[in-house]
């Protein structure tokens, strides 16, 4: 059974979602279509970036991901649908798709102008329904991708840069990646928990490094907004209310939040925002 | 595979849609449910009627379209369904369907009275989950309408008058059909964009006129609240932040939007309330 | 077809929900995921459970039903499932179940430690993707209920008391079983709305007495936060905008509302709060 999902920025409230499901039922009888969310913040595409960037992983192979965060709807800007080993991407071509493209090894891209495809009329304003919806279907139904329209080369596609956190010595320097809906912060450093020797360390791979960091949760300061946070915890159990804690989020990433509060508001930070950790060896 | 449509204003946060889809699925298993929206305001039937009427016609052949803004549940009002050739409809009998019934040919309406395709119990509360929800599964497993209860004539149905466009020499007088979330204003004037021989022109169909009018965009004032616009725009990236504009809605009706802000209320304008189209010729 | 049901408290912004759902498709393909509600209060247990509690009567014989109200994610809780005769649970074992156990007869019930039946990597912070998705997916799949982790008997699970309605003579004591989204309340009085004789009458079950009471809507003055409100309406329409009325809720038990206001604000009346109903045996 095929596997569509939608991310936009539409909300729930005037139907469009519902419109856009309508016509996906009526190209692809039966397809499952699953929201990841409507609830983006209004034409905000680096939000929606990140969103399909950690939750695509989790849904099966050949799924077809449609998203479309799209000021520049009616415009000359491209509607584009890629494939990788993994599945199907179907978004305005405005950099919604940046993280998708570090990620995975992207086979095939083509440029959604094959008018076959798309509903009959085309309006100026609502793409949702017109073009992504229906290629998403058709994807999803089995048309292959490459019937949709042109060919485009995967470097012509827009993209935003990705701030990645780097090393000197004992001080990494990150950036903020997400804020959530709490004011949580996810910060763009990969962070995973293991057991070594009866030992449970934290691992951060940082991008232009080959061998990940094993470090003691405890040994790590994190300077963010004014604040020292120290050591990482495990879970927002073990945090205080009120009181600045670092975790690492369901997503892979360090993540700083304050429990009961706005880590975001109380320390005023936002997307693309630096932070430093410092690695206390005498730790 | 079938689909069935939810319209309500029920909200998302008490559980009601959860349980109106359980019951659904005990009586028609693996039936396709696609919310349009639960966020209808309370109790506002034109709203919902309204957004029922936009949204159908996206929806396969034969979809079941169940809509439930019901300020007089448990009263003597009916709860009805009736069938098109193009799909099916339930709903209480208290206007929700006016559009509908002036936008398809209806072939068939009958009282939802019949207990077996009722739950066992009925509540006074809620008849979403003990009347329409069961209803709407039953036509979608291949009951037939006439089975769910007495036949009535669809002149007895109760509506609400549709305001209507109208114009003498070159000025057109329309009404405000919706107010959208963002405040943006749909007027009852049904427009599409057309190209002939290479000029862009809009179409503007009105109900007493037999021909429709074939304009230059620019060729249209549009006087609402105080304010002139001049023109109708193809996207809302061709506006400006906090200026009025127009466009055509991807419902194909003419739009009143302020990018940044809610044209609704810096004009105070609402459901109902008048506008004025001016047609220059000199253009 | 199998059939799931989600109730949490990860409203639908951050793309939880939606990734819970990729995992279910990856593990049971086609399975039909219903959303009861994500709207749950930021960790009120008993709000889940209360919802819980009267929406699964309408689902599908075998229907899983997977909770995740879950403040202790990472600590030593354990995650739970249980089997009754009509449907299957899936919750953290944090009294989310309370309701069900006393509902239902309990069949089966295990730790879900099988690391067989949950996602490879298990984070810290995110349960309902690692543990309880997997868990309600392969149920709903068929696999036993044994096979996801070692049994534990139903008395060791933690649960919070049921507050219970009782009567000496003529007068009733009973508790405000939840609050909705208007402030509505509900009390722990079950009730139905019967005929005899030509009569409408209201018959309450009380859990401690054999014989339903049979009385007249009339004859029943309900005690609340300085109020007194007489006799048991039939429907909202009954009522008056800004007076306290009662009614026979959805869910089959004693409401308190105050029509276009919050009673709950109004009467100062939260969760808990003891209520006084007394039979005027004159009436």
């Amino acid at each position: 059974m095929a596997v569509i999902t939608l991310t936009t920025d539409f909300g729930l409230i005037d139907g469009y979602v519902g419109i856009m499901k309508g016509v996906i039922q009526g190209i692809c009888p039966g397809a499952v279509v699953i929201d990841i969310t409507h609830d983006i913040p209004p034409q905000d595409i680096l939000s929606a970036a990140f969103l399909l960037h950690v939750s695509y992983p989790y849904f099966p192979k050949d799924t077809v991901h449609v998203a479309v965060v799209d000021p520049g709807v009616g415009t000359e800007r491209r509607a584009v649908a890629l494939r990788t080993s993994n599945a199907f991407f179907v978004a305005p071509d405005n950099g919604l798709l940046s993280f998708i493209i570090e990620d995975e090894k992207v086979e095939e891209v083509v440029n959604l102008n094959n008018p076959r495809y798309r509903l009959p009329k085309v309006s100026a304003t609502f793409h949702g329904r017109d073009i992504f919806a229906p290629a998403g279907a058709y994807l999803a139904k089995g048309v292959p991708l490459k019937e949709l329209g042109q060919p485009i080369d995967v470097e012509d596609l827009i993209t935003f840069p990705i701030p990645k956190a780097h090393r000197e010595a004992d001080e990494i320097t990150a950036q903020i990646l997400h804020v959530d809906r709490f004011g949580n912060l996810t910060v763009n450093l990969p962070m995973e928990r293991v057991r070594e020797k009866g030992e449970e360390l934290v691992m951060i791979r940082l991008p232009d490094e080959a061998h990940p960091l094993r470090l003691h949760p405890q040994s790590l300061k994190i300077h963010i907004g004014g604040y020292e946070i120290s050591g990482v915890r495990r879970t927002y159990a073990e945090g205080n209310l009120g009181e600045p804690m670092t975790l690492i989020g369901s997503a892979g990433y360090l993540e700083v939040a304050i429990p009961g509060d706005s880590a975001a508001k109380r320390m005023k930070m936002k997307v693309g925002d630096e932070i430093k950790v410092r690695i206390d060896r005498g730790c």
